[in-house]
Protein backbone atom coordinates (compact mmCIF):
# COMPACT_ATOMS: atom_id res chain seq x y z
CA UNK A 1 0.00 0.00 0.00
CA UNK A 2 1.14 3.49 -1.07
CA UNK A 3 2.69 5.37 2.19
CA UNK A 4 2.67 2.28 4.58
CA UNK A 5 5.22 3.02 7.15
CA UNK A 6 6.70 -0.22 9.53
CA UNK A 7 6.09 -0.05 13.62
CA UNK A 8 8.94 -2.02 14.88
CA UNK A 9 9.42 -3.39 18.50
CA UNK A 10 6.90 -5.54 20.73
CA UNK A 11 5.98 -2.96 22.58
CA UNK A 12 5.17 -0.39 19.58
CA UNK A 13 3.63 -3.42 17.27
CA UNK A 14 1.49 -5.04 20.44
CA UNK A 15 0.29 -1.12 21.62
CA UNK A 16 -1.24 -0.93 17.86
CA UNK A 17 -2.65 -4.24 17.79
CA UNK A 18 -4.59 -3.08 21.12
CA UNK A 19 -5.29 0.34 20.11
CA UNK A 20 -5.73 0.57 16.47
CA UNK A 21 -5.78 -2.96 14.64
CA UNK A 22 -7.81 -1.60 11.32
CA UNK A 23 -4.27 0.00 11.05
CA UNK A 24 -2.56 -2.88 10.48
CA UNK A 25 -1.92 -4.06 7.24
CA UNK A 26 0.21 -7.34 8.20
CA UNK A 27 2.26 -8.59 11.26
CA UNK A 28 6.05 -9.68 10.42
CA UNK A 29 7.53 -11.76 12.73
CA UNK A 30 11.46 -13.59 12.70
CA UNK A 31 11.24 -17.42 11.79
CA UNK A 32 13.30 -17.56 15.13
CA UNK A 33 10.63 -16.03 17.59
CA UNK A 34 8.36 -18.62 18.98
CA UNK A 35 8.62 -17.33 22.87
CA UNK A 36 5.41 -16.33 24.61
CA UNK A 37 5.84 -12.58 23.91
CA UNK A 38 5.78 -13.26 19.82
CA UNK A 39 3.25 -15.73 19.74
CA UNK A 40 0.98 -13.59 22.02
CA UNK A 41 1.59 -10.68 18.73
CA UNK A 42 0.18 -13.11 16.55
CA UNK A 43 -2.75 -14.53 18.32
CA UNK A 44 -3.69 -10.73 18.68
CA UNK A 45 -3.23 -10.09 15.22
CA UNK A 46 -4.91 -12.98 14.03
CA UNK A 47 -7.60 -12.35 16.72
CA UNK A 48 -8.59 -9.67 14.65
CA UNK A 49 -7.80 -10.68 10.80
CA UNK A 50 -4.45 -9.12 10.39
CA UNK A 51 -1.97 -11.13 8.09
CA UNK A 52 0.59 -13.00 9.91
CA UNK A 53 4.00 -13.73 7.65
CA UNK A 54 7.03 -15.09 8.85
CA UNK A 55 10.54 -13.45 7.45
CA UNK A 56 13.61 -14.20 8.20
CA UNK A 57 16.28 -12.13 10.26
CA UNK A 58 17.89 -11.16 7.39
CA UNK A 59 15.26 -9.76 5.54
CA UNK A 60 13.69 -7.67 8.77
CA UNK A 61 17.33 -6.51 8.91
CA UNK A 62 17.85 -4.90 5.60
CA UNK A 63 14.16 -3.39 5.85
CA UNK A 64 14.98 -1.95 9.68
CA UNK A 65 18.41 -1.06 9.55
CA UNK A 66 20.22 -0.69 12.67
CA UNK A 67 17.32 -0.26 14.85
CA UNK A 68 15.97 -2.36 17.55
CA UNK A 69 13.34 -4.42 15.89
CA UNK A 70 13.52 -7.35 18.33
CA UNK A 71 12.29 -9.80 15.36
CA UNK A 72 8.58 -8.08 15.08
CA UNK A 73 7.54 -5.12 12.63
CA UNK A 74 4.19 -4.03 12.11
CA UNK A 75 3.31 -3.11 8.20
CA UNK A 76 0.54 0.02 9.09
CA UNK A 77 -1.20 2.41 7.35
CA UNK A 78 0.03 5.95 8.15
CA UNK A 79 -1.34 8.32 11.01
CA UNK A 80 -3.54 11.17 8.91
CA UNK A 81 -2.47 14.15 10.16
CA UNK A 82 -5.55 15.56 12.18
CA UNK A 83 -6.82 18.85 12.01
CA UNK A 84 -7.83 21.36 14.51
CA UNK A 85 -11.61 19.86 14.61
CA UNK A 86 -10.03 16.27 14.97
CA UNK A 87 -7.48 17.58 17.73
CA UNK A 88 -10.77 19.28 19.30
CA UNK A 89 -12.73 15.68 18.87
CA UNK A 90 -9.86 14.05 20.27
CA UNK A 91 -9.49 16.47 23.99
CA UNK A 92 -13.30 16.08 24.83
CA UNK A 93 -12.64 12.64 26.81
CA UNK A 94 -8.79 13.11 27.77
CA UNK A 95 -8.32 13.44 30.82
CA UNK A 96 -5.57 16.38 31.47
CA UNK A 97 -4.12 15.82 28.30
CA UNK A 98 -1.05 17.14 27.65
CA UNK A 99 0.18 18.64 23.86
CA UNK A 100 2.86 20.22 22.10
CA UNK A 101 2.75 22.67 20.02
CA UNK A 102 6.41 23.96 17.51
CA UNK A 103 6.11 27.35 16.21
CA UNK A 104 7.92 27.51 13.46
CA UNK A 105 10.32 24.57 14.07
CA UNK A 106 11.76 24.18 10.53
CA UNK A 107 13.59 20.96 10.69
CA UNK A 108 12.13 17.68 10.03
CA UNK A 109 14.82 16.04 12.59
CA UNK A 110 13.23 18.22 14.95
CA UNK A 111 9.99 17.48 14.42
CA UNK A 112 10.64 13.56 13.95
CA UNK A 113 12.21 13.82 17.53
CA UNK A 114 9.45 15.67 19.21
CA UNK A 115 7.25 13.35 18.31
CA UNK A 116 9.53 10.57 19.50
CA UNK A 117 9.23 12.36 23.04
CA UNK A 118 6.11 13.62 22.98
CA UNK A 119 4.93 9.36 22.41
CA UNK A 120 7.44 8.84 25.07
CA UNK A 121 5.96 11.02 27.46
CA UNK A 122 2.06 10.41 26.76
CA UNK A 123 1.12 13.34 24.71
CA UNK A 124 -2.11 13.61 22.99
CA UNK A 125 -0.45 15.32 19.77
CA UNK A 126 2.03 18.01 18.79
CA UNK A 127 0.64 20.76 16.58
CA UNK A 128 2.55 22.59 14.06
CA UNK A 129 1.29 25.34 11.67
CA UNK A 130 0.41 23.79 7.99
CA UNK A 131 2.81 26.77 6.55
CA UNK A 132 6.68 27.69 6.92
CA UNK A 133 7.29 24.55 9.61
CA UNK A 134 8.29 21.00 9.04
CA UNK A 135 5.98 18.64 7.99
CA UNK A 136 5.64 15.24 8.44
CA UNK A 137 8.74 13.57 5.10
CA UNK A 138 10.57 10.47 5.84
CA UNK A 139 13.36 11.96 7.35
CA UNK A 140 11.05 13.48 10.24
CA UNK A 141 9.01 9.91 10.43
CA UNK A 142 12.60 7.79 10.61
CA UNK A 143 13.65 9.91 13.36
CA UNK A 144 10.15 9.47 15.16
CA UNK A 145 11.28 5.82 15.34
CA UNK A 146 7.48 4.80 15.00
CA UNK A 147 6.34 7.51 17.09
CA UNK A 148 4.56 9.51 14.20
CA UNK A 149 2.30 6.28 13.67
CA UNK A 150 1.38 6.12 17.55
CA UNK A 151 1.39 10.58 18.64
CA UNK A 152 -1.24 12.50 16.21
CA UNK A 153 0.52 15.11 14.29
CA UNK A 154 -2.41 17.93 14.09
CA UNK A 155 -1.28 20.44 11.13
CA UNK A 156 -3.15 23.80 11.76
CA UNK A 157 -3.96 27.12 9.94
CA UNK A 158 -3.31 29.66 12.76
CA UNK A 159 -1.50 28.45 15.50
CA UNK A 160 -2.60 31.46 17.81
CA UNK A 161 -5.94 30.98 17.31
CA UNK A 162 -5.77 27.19 18.11
CA UNK A 163 -4.17 28.15 21.22
CA UNK A 164 -7.10 30.01 21.58
CA UNK A 165 -9.67 27.77 21.24
CA UNK A 166 -7.44 24.93 23.29
CA UNK A 167 -7.66 28.08 26.38
CA UNK A 168 -11.14 28.47 25.69
CA UNK A 169 -12.03 24.76 26.36
CA UNK A 170 -9.64 24.83 29.66
CA UNK A 171 -6.00 23.97 29.29
CA UNK A 172 -3.27 26.23 30.05
CA UNK A 173 -0.83 27.19 27.66
CA UNK A 174 2.63 27.06 28.57
CA UNK A 175 5.48 28.35 26.27
CA UNK A 176 8.73 28.11 27.01
CA UNK A 177 11.00 31.25 26.70
CA UNK A 178 14.81 32.14 27.69
CA UNK A 179 14.01 35.49 29.78
CA UNK A 180 10.83 33.97 31.32
CA UNK A 181 11.09 34.71 34.85
CA UNK A 182 9.33 31.35 36.39
CA UNK A 183 11.07 28.36 36.00
CA UNK A 184 9.62 25.08 34.60
CA UNK A 185 9.31 23.07 37.98
CA UNK A 186 7.51 26.71 39.53
CA UNK A 187 4.39 25.86 37.17
CA UNK A 188 1.43 23.54 38.29
CA UNK A 189 1.72 21.48 34.84
CA UNK A 190 -1.05 18.79 36.37
CA UNK A 191 -3.88 19.97 34.26
CA UNK A 192 -4.53 19.94 30.92
CA UNK A 193 -1.65 21.95 28.98
CA UNK A 194 -0.23 23.19 25.60
CA UNK A 195 3.84 23.13 25.70
CA UNK A 196 4.77 25.80 23.32
CA UNK A 197 8.29 25.61 22.10
CA UNK A 198 9.50 28.39 18.88
CA UNK A 199 12.71 27.93 16.94
CA UNK A 200 16.25 27.74 18.36
CA UNK A 201 17.21 31.25 18.76
CA UNK A 202 14.35 33.11 17.60
CA UNK A 203 12.56 31.95 19.96
CA UNK A 204 8.46 32.23 19.91
CA UNK A 205 7.02 34.27 17.78
CA UNK A 206 5.62 37.56 19.28
CA UNK A 207 2.00 36.90 18.61
CA UNK A 208 2.63 33.32 19.86
CA UNK A 209 4.47 34.38 22.85
CA UNK A 210 1.18 36.84 23.79
CA UNK A 211 -1.04 33.90 23.75
CA UNK A 212 0.60 32.06 26.27
CA UNK A 213 -1.02 32.26 29.94
CA UNK A 214 2.37 31.65 31.42
CA UNK A 215 5.96 31.80 30.28
CA UNK A 216 8.95 29.16 31.37
CA UNK A 217 12.67 28.86 31.58
CA UNK A 218 14.33 25.96 30.97
CA UNK A 219 18.24 25.62 31.74
CA UNK A 220 20.59 28.00 30.70
CA UNK A 221 23.92 27.76 32.39
CA UNK A 222 25.96 27.09 30.17
CA UNK A 223 27.42 29.23 27.14
CA UNK A 224 25.71 28.22 24.52
CA UNK A 225 22.47 30.01 23.34
CA UNK A 226 19.49 27.93 23.35
CA UNK A 227 19.01 24.01 23.94
CA UNK A 228 17.80 21.88 21.12
CA UNK A 229 14.09 22.58 20.48
CA UNK A 230 13.76 18.49 20.69
CA UNK A 231 15.82 18.43 24.08
CA UNK A 232 14.01 21.62 25.05
CA UNK A 233 10.44 19.74 24.32
CA UNK A 234 11.99 16.66 26.37
CA UNK A 235 12.80 18.96 29.53
CA UNK A 236 9.10 20.39 29.51
CA UNK A 237 7.26 17.16 28.80
CA UNK A 238 9.51 14.90 31.41
CA UNK A 239 8.28 17.85 33.94
CA UNK A 240 5.09 17.98 33.53
CA UNK A 241 5.01 13.81 33.81
CA UNK A 242 7.01 14.03 36.91
CA UNK A 243 4.53 16.46 38.46
CA UNK A 244 1.23 13.71 37.03
CA UNK A 245 2.81 11.03 38.59
CA UNK A 246 3.41 12.79 42.02
CA UNK A 247 -0.24 13.81 42.14
CA UNK A 248 -1.31 10.57 40.96
CA UNK A 249 0.73 9.07 44.00
CA UNK A 250 2.52 6.65 41.78
CA UNK A 251 6.05 8.21 41.02
CA UNK B 1 45.57 27.64 12.86
CA UNK B 2 44.78 24.16 12.07
CA UNK B 3 41.28 22.51 13.67
CA UNK B 4 40.44 26.41 15.25
CA UNK B 5 37.00 26.23 15.33
CA UNK B 6 34.18 29.21 15.43
CA UNK B 7 32.27 30.17 18.20
CA UNK B 8 28.94 32.64 17.90
CA UNK B 9 26.66 34.87 20.04
CA UNK B 10 27.19 37.35 22.38
CA UNK B 11 26.65 34.95 25.63
CA UNK B 12 29.23 32.38 24.09
CA UNK B 13 32.19 34.42 23.11
CA UNK B 14 31.75 36.50 26.27
CA UNK B 15 32.16 33.88 28.35
CA UNK B 16 34.76 32.23 26.63
CA UNK B 17 36.83 35.83 26.72
CA UNK B 18 36.15 36.16 30.22
CA UNK B 19 37.04 31.93 31.39
CA UNK B 20 39.57 31.45 28.79
CA UNK B 21 40.70 34.68 26.32
CA UNK B 22 43.56 32.24 26.04
CA UNK B 23 41.72 30.29 23.50
CA UNK B 24 40.77 32.99 21.37
CA UNK B 25 42.47 33.80 18.54
CA UNK B 26 40.74 36.13 16.71
CA UNK B 27 36.97 38.38 17.71
CA UNK B 28 34.97 38.99 14.90
CA UNK B 29 32.50 41.68 14.88
CA UNK B 30 30.07 42.73 12.19
CA UNK B 31 30.47 45.91 10.85
CA UNK B 32 26.95 46.97 11.87
CA UNK B 33 27.14 46.23 15.22
CA UNK B 34 28.35 49.46 17.57
CA UNK B 35 25.76 48.78 21.23
CA UNK B 36 26.75 48.31 24.22
CA UNK B 37 26.98 44.81 23.97
CA UNK B 38 29.21 44.30 21.29
CA UNK B 39 31.64 47.22 22.28
CA UNK B 40 32.19 45.41 25.44
CA UNK B 41 33.67 42.12 23.52
CA UNK B 42 35.63 44.48 22.16
CA UNK B 43 37.16 46.29 25.02
CA UNK B 44 37.32 42.74 26.77
CA UNK B 45 39.12 41.22 23.77
CA UNK B 46 41.65 44.55 23.96
CA UNK B 47 42.80 44.21 27.51
CA UNK B 48 43.32 40.65 26.51
CA UNK B 49 45.34 41.49 23.77
CA UNK B 50 42.95 39.45 21.46
CA UNK B 51 43.26 40.19 17.74
CA UNK B 52 39.29 42.42 17.20
CA UNK B 53 38.33 42.40 13.00
CA UNK B 54 35.08 44.05 12.19
CA UNK B 55 33.80 41.81 9.00
CA UNK B 56 30.56 42.59 7.65
CA UNK B 57 27.37 40.58 7.65
CA UNK B 58 27.48 38.25 4.44
CA UNK B 59 30.94 36.60 5.79
CA UNK B 60 29.58 35.65 8.84
CA UNK B 61 26.84 34.31 7.13
CA UNK B 62 28.88 32.58 4.85
CA UNK B 63 31.04 31.32 7.56
CA UNK B 64 28.53 29.88 9.67
CA UNK B 65 25.23 29.38 7.26
CA UNK B 66 22.15 30.19 9.04
CA UNK B 67 23.52 29.73 13.05
CA UNK B 68 22.26 32.78 15.36
CA UNK B 69 25.29 34.01 15.79
CA UNK B 70 23.95 37.86 16.56
CA UNK B 71 26.80 39.66 14.73
CA UNK B 72 29.37 37.79 16.67
CA UNK B 73 31.86 35.41 16.22
CA UNK B 74 35.75 34.07 17.81
CA UNK B 75 37.98 31.85 16.65
CA UNK B 76 39.22 29.71 19.06
CA UNK B 77 41.69 27.08 19.53
CA UNK B 78 39.86 23.62 20.14
CA UNK B 79 39.06 22.43 23.81
CA UNK B 80 41.54 19.09 23.70
CA UNK B 81 39.80 16.39 25.37
CA UNK B 82 40.63 15.25 28.50
CA UNK B 83 42.42 12.26 30.11
CA UNK B 84 41.10 10.66 33.21
CA UNK B 85 43.47 12.83 35.10
CA UNK B 86 42.71 15.35 33.88
CA UNK B 87 38.87 15.04 34.45
CA UNK B 88 40.11 14.18 38.36
CA UNK B 89 41.84 17.71 38.40
CA UNK B 90 39.05 19.40 37.61
CA UNK B 91 36.60 17.23 39.99
CA UNK B 92 38.24 18.96 43.32
CA UNK B 93 37.63 22.56 42.70
CA UNK B 94 34.06 21.78 41.81
CA UNK B 95 31.40 22.10 44.06
CA UNK B 96 28.79 19.06 43.39
CA UNK B 97 29.90 18.46 39.94
CA UNK B 98 27.93 16.88 37.63
CA UNK B 99 29.24 14.95 35.03
CA UNK B 100 27.64 13.05 31.95
CA UNK B 101 28.76 9.68 30.82
CA UNK B 102 27.72 8.02 27.60
CA UNK B 103 28.15 3.95 27.56
CA UNK B 104 28.71 3.01 23.62
CA UNK B 105 27.07 5.72 21.93
CA UNK B 106 28.21 5.56 18.77
CA UNK B 107 26.56 8.46 16.64
CA UNK B 108 28.52 11.69 16.66
CA UNK B 109 25.20 13.67 15.97
CA UNK B 110 24.42 12.24 19.59
CA UNK B 111 27.68 13.49 21.19
CA UNK B 112 27.12 16.96 19.73
CA UNK B 113 23.40 17.25 21.34
CA UNK B 114 24.43 16.00 24.50
CA UNK B 115 27.72 18.12 24.64
CA UNK B 116 25.20 21.06 23.98
CA UNK B 117 22.33 19.55 26.67
CA UNK B 118 25.32 19.49 29.28
CA UNK B 119 26.69 22.60 28.81
CA UNK B 120 22.99 24.39 29.34
CA UNK B 121 22.77 22.43 32.26
CA UNK B 122 26.71 23.59 33.64
CA UNK B 123 28.31 20.03 33.39
CA UNK B 124 31.94 19.62 34.06
CA UNK B 125 32.60 17.45 31.70
CA UNK B 126 30.57 14.64 29.42
CA UNK B 127 32.40 11.33 29.55
CA UNK B 128 33.26 8.37 26.54
CA UNK B 129 35.16 5.54 26.16
CA UNK B 130 37.64 5.68 24.29
CA UNK B 131 36.98 3.03 21.82
CA UNK B 132 33.63 2.04 20.32
CA UNK B 133 32.23 5.23 21.04
CA UNK B 134 31.39 8.54 19.19
CA UNK B 135 33.95 11.02 19.15
CA UNK B 136 34.35 14.35 18.20
CA UNK B 137 33.62 14.83 14.68
CA UNK B 138 33.00 17.60 12.76
CA UNK B 139 29.77 16.86 12.67
CA UNK B 140 29.66 16.47 16.35
CA UNK B 141 31.57 19.57 17.29
CA UNK B 142 28.33 21.39 14.37
CA UNK B 143 25.63 19.90 16.06
CA UNK B 144 27.15 20.50 19.91
CA UNK B 145 26.74 24.39 18.31
CA UNK B 146 29.82 25.93 20.66
CA UNK B 147 29.14 23.38 23.58
CA UNK B 148 32.24 21.84 21.79
CA UNK B 149 34.49 24.60 23.28
CA UNK B 150 33.08 24.74 26.17
CA UNK B 151 32.22 21.30 28.07
CA UNK B 152 35.19 19.20 28.44
CA UNK B 153 34.53 15.79 26.46
CA UNK B 154 36.71 13.23 28.76
CA UNK B 155 37.92 10.27 26.80
CA UNK B 156 38.56 6.95 28.96
CA UNK B 157 40.44 3.61 28.27
CA UNK B 158 37.47 2.41 30.60
CA UNK B 159 34.42 3.60 31.49
CA UNK B 160 33.95 1.11 34.30
CA UNK B 161 37.00 2.05 35.78
CA UNK B 162 36.40 5.85 35.88
CA UNK B 163 33.15 5.47 37.02
CA UNK B 164 34.89 3.49 40.35
CA UNK B 165 37.70 6.33 40.36
CA UNK B 166 34.56 9.08 40.48
CA UNK B 167 32.89 6.65 42.94
CA UNK B 168 35.88 6.77 45.02
CA UNK B 169 36.31 10.25 44.81
CA UNK B 170 32.68 10.82 46.71
CA UNK B 171 30.75 11.34 43.15
CA UNK B 172 27.31 9.23 43.04
CA UNK B 173 26.84 7.13 39.88
CA UNK B 174 23.08 7.22 38.38
CA UNK B 175 22.33 4.91 35.32
CA UNK B 176 19.30 5.48 33.31
CA UNK B 177 17.91 2.31 32.62
CA UNK B 178 14.15 1.40 31.46
CA UNK B 179 13.40 -1.22 33.81
CA UNK B 180 14.54 0.50 37.00
CA UNK B 181 12.24 0.85 39.93
CA UNK B 182 13.37 4.17 40.83
CA UNK B 183 12.06 7.45 38.85
CA UNK B 184 14.65 10.17 38.07
CA UNK B 185 12.83 12.21 40.73
CA UNK B 186 13.31 10.11 43.33
CA UNK B 187 16.70 10.12 43.72
CA UNK B 188 18.84 12.97 45.46
CA UNK B 189 20.74 14.51 42.47
CA UNK B 190 21.63 17.64 44.00
CA UNK B 191 25.90 16.07 45.80
CA UNK B 192 28.31 15.57 43.23
CA UNK B 193 26.57 13.42 40.08
CA UNK B 194 27.53 10.91 37.18
CA UNK B 195 24.38 10.80 34.97
CA UNK B 196 25.04 7.53 32.77
CA UNK B 197 23.33 6.67 29.28
CA UNK B 198 23.61 3.91 27.34
CA UNK B 199 22.58 3.32 24.13
CA UNK B 200 19.30 3.59 22.40
CA UNK B 201 17.45 0.36 22.50
CA UNK B 202 20.79 -1.52 24.04
CA UNK B 203 21.27 0.70 27.22
CA UNK B 204 23.67 0.52 29.57
CA UNK B 205 26.24 -2.59 29.31
CA UNK B 206 25.84 -5.31 31.89
CA UNK B 207 29.38 -3.97 33.44
CA UNK B 208 28.49 -0.38 33.53
CA UNK B 209 24.91 -1.22 35.02
CA UNK B 210 26.97 -2.88 38.13
CA UNK B 211 28.84 0.22 38.23
CA UNK B 212 25.78 2.19 39.05
CA UNK B 213 24.94 3.37 42.83
CA UNK B 214 21.34 4.12 41.54
CA UNK B 215 19.10 2.62 38.00
CA UNK B 216 16.97 5.75 37.57
CA UNK B 217 14.41 5.71 35.06
CA UNK B 218 12.58 8.11 32.67
CA UNK B 219 9.08 8.90 31.05
CA UNK B 220 8.36 5.77 28.64
CA UNK B 221 4.40 6.28 28.62
CA UNK B 222 4.04 5.67 24.66
CA UNK B 223 4.00 2.85 22.39
CA UNK B 224 7.77 3.43 21.25
CA UNK B 225 10.71 1.36 22.86
CA UNK B 226 12.91 3.88 23.84
CA UNK B 227 13.65 7.43 23.97
CA UNK B 228 16.82 9.66 22.04
CA UNK B 229 19.77 9.25 23.97
CA UNK B 230 20.76 13.29 24.16
CA UNK B 231 16.71 14.05 25.50
CA UNK B 232 17.50 11.45 27.95
CA UNK B 233 20.41 12.99 28.86
CA UNK B 234 18.44 15.89 28.56
CA UNK B 235 15.47 14.99 30.96
CA UNK B 236 18.41 13.33 33.60
CA UNK B 237 20.61 16.59 34.09
CA UNK B 238 17.33 19.03 33.73
CA UNK B 239 15.86 16.69 37.20
CA UNK B 240 19.16 17.50 38.92
CA UNK B 241 18.94 21.34 37.73
CA UNK B 242 15.77 21.71 39.08
CA UNK B 243 16.51 19.73 42.24
CA UNK B 244 20.06 21.97 42.80
CA UNK B 245 18.16 24.91 42.21
CA UNK B 246 15.46 24.43 44.63
CA UNK B 247 18.20 23.20 47.09
CA UNK B 248 19.96 26.79 46.71
CA UNK B 249 16.77 28.64 47.00
CA UNK B 250 16.95 30.53 43.76
CA UNK B 251 14.30 28.31 41.65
Amino acid sequence: MKGAQLIYGVHAVRALLLRHPERVLELRVAASRNDPRALELERLARERDRPVVRVDAESLRRELGEAVHQGVAARVTPLPPWSEDELLEALAPAANPLILALDGVQDPHNLGACLRTADACGALAVIVPRDRAAQLTPAARKVAAGAAESVALATVTNLVRTLKILKDAGLWVFGAAADASRAAHEADLRGGAVLVLGAEGTGLRQLTRQSCDVLLRLPQLGTVESLNVSVAAGMLLYEAVRQRSIAAGSP
